[in-house]
């Protein structure tokens, strides 16, 4: 099948997840915005869809149109050979990315603590003491716990021999929390070495290291997640 | 099938949401920490599974150890008739209630914009902000989207003419918006005549009333999701 994917052109964000997840999987997919139709199409889906969406991103299949980045991972998973099949994999997976879904937001929140409507510099202060907050109590529970988790897998993966699309969410992770917080991370990496060696096993996958490589992959930037302010870092 | 759900015996949180469903569908459950092994077993339980949750809520059904809320919620729904059973129905449900879970999300934050570990007190000043930007931008964004879907709807549910675990969500949502901020829900109300409707039509199922009325329901307090401080109200 074919899959429409609808994010925002100019960003990784969260859609960034799901791109992952179907460039590793050589899926037939494109990403609609950033063809010749551009936002336009996000905003005539969102409104014309039986089941509209909130916000992106969201996948056309068929004639589902499925939002919410877990949501689309979730009806991914198994059709892309990135989940198992059995209910009881799939809400454990879907449970993890949840729990990623979940640290996204605090990542987020680091730069823009007061609100999305506002910009960084008038939420300067409080995104410093959050940013603090963030590092001292956030970083080491969410990655110390998929550290415990890859530590206790019988294999290379989350949850064991087999890749899924949570590994390629935990890479991003990485990825992004460099790109953001340079020294931070330098200096907290030695704590999650099986983390840090999964990111470098994605990053080896023949499909995404052409994808890393290709223009598909939009670099971060400061409208993104993941943004790189001095003042945050140390 | 009895369910076990583990979740802080001292607040609603977000184990009110999976309370409403099991209450709702008159479902076989033991709120498992506000019995006699308390807190203990909730953490003895994180330690033991199989597949360790990040933070509670979590369910146990059968051999199955089930995490995250709206994960949680989307293995009950057709097991308690709360959830069509077609996988378009669901992954519809669930992007609604993942929706939800983002609202909460940024409901906690109107108290707690730098950190969980700090006190609302260390935070006055900011949330504030916070919450003046929440009420300006996000209130009206996430209760009109809700607000949209039910005008939209065929029935008195948000799906149509049969009660789904996300109607039970919403309920609680007006709640507790009621609960933390009075003054401010007072003057929005007239805004969303669905969802008051909608809210009305919960509070008044037999099995939601009676579950109101007992010592199951948790009340409102300051250690929850909803919290009223007169500061953050008008």
């Amino acid at each position: 099948m074919r899959y429409d994917l609808y994010y925002w052109p100019n960003i990784q964000g969260r859609g960034e997840y799901v791109r992952l997840a179907l460039e590793d999987a050589g899926a037939d997919y494109v990403d609609v915005a950033r063809g010749d139709g551009g936002t336009d199409a996000i905003i005539k889906m969102m409104e014309a869809a039986a089941t509209p969406p909130f916000a992106p991103p969201f996948l056309k299949a068929g004639k589902l149109v499925i939002a919410q980045t877990a949501n689309i991972l979730q009806y991914l998973g198994p059709r892309l050979d990135l989940a198992p099949k059995s209910e009881a994999g799939r809400l454990w997976l879907h449970q993890l990315q949840l729990t990623i879904a979940d640290f996204v937001v605090e990542i987020h929140d680091t730069h823009h603590p007061i609100g999305v409507s506002l910009y960084f510099e008038q939420q300067r202060v409080p995104a410093r003491k959050r940013t603090a907050e963030f590092w001292k109590e956030r970083v080491p529970k969410y990655l110390g716990y998929f550290e415990g988790l890859l530590a206790a897998s019988k294999g290379a993966w989350i949850t064991g021999r087999k890749l899924s699309y949570v590994d390629l969410s935990l890479f991003q992770i990485v990825e992004g929390l460099r790109y953001a917080f340079p020294n931070r991370m330098a200096a907290f990496e030695a704590d999650i070495p099986e983390l840090i060696a999964l990111r470098d096993n994605v990053a080896a996958r023949r499909n995404i290291a052409a994808y890393l490589q290709s223009d598909r992959r939009i670099p971060f930037t400061e409208e993104g997640i993941f943004r790189h302010y001095k003042v945050l870092d140390l």
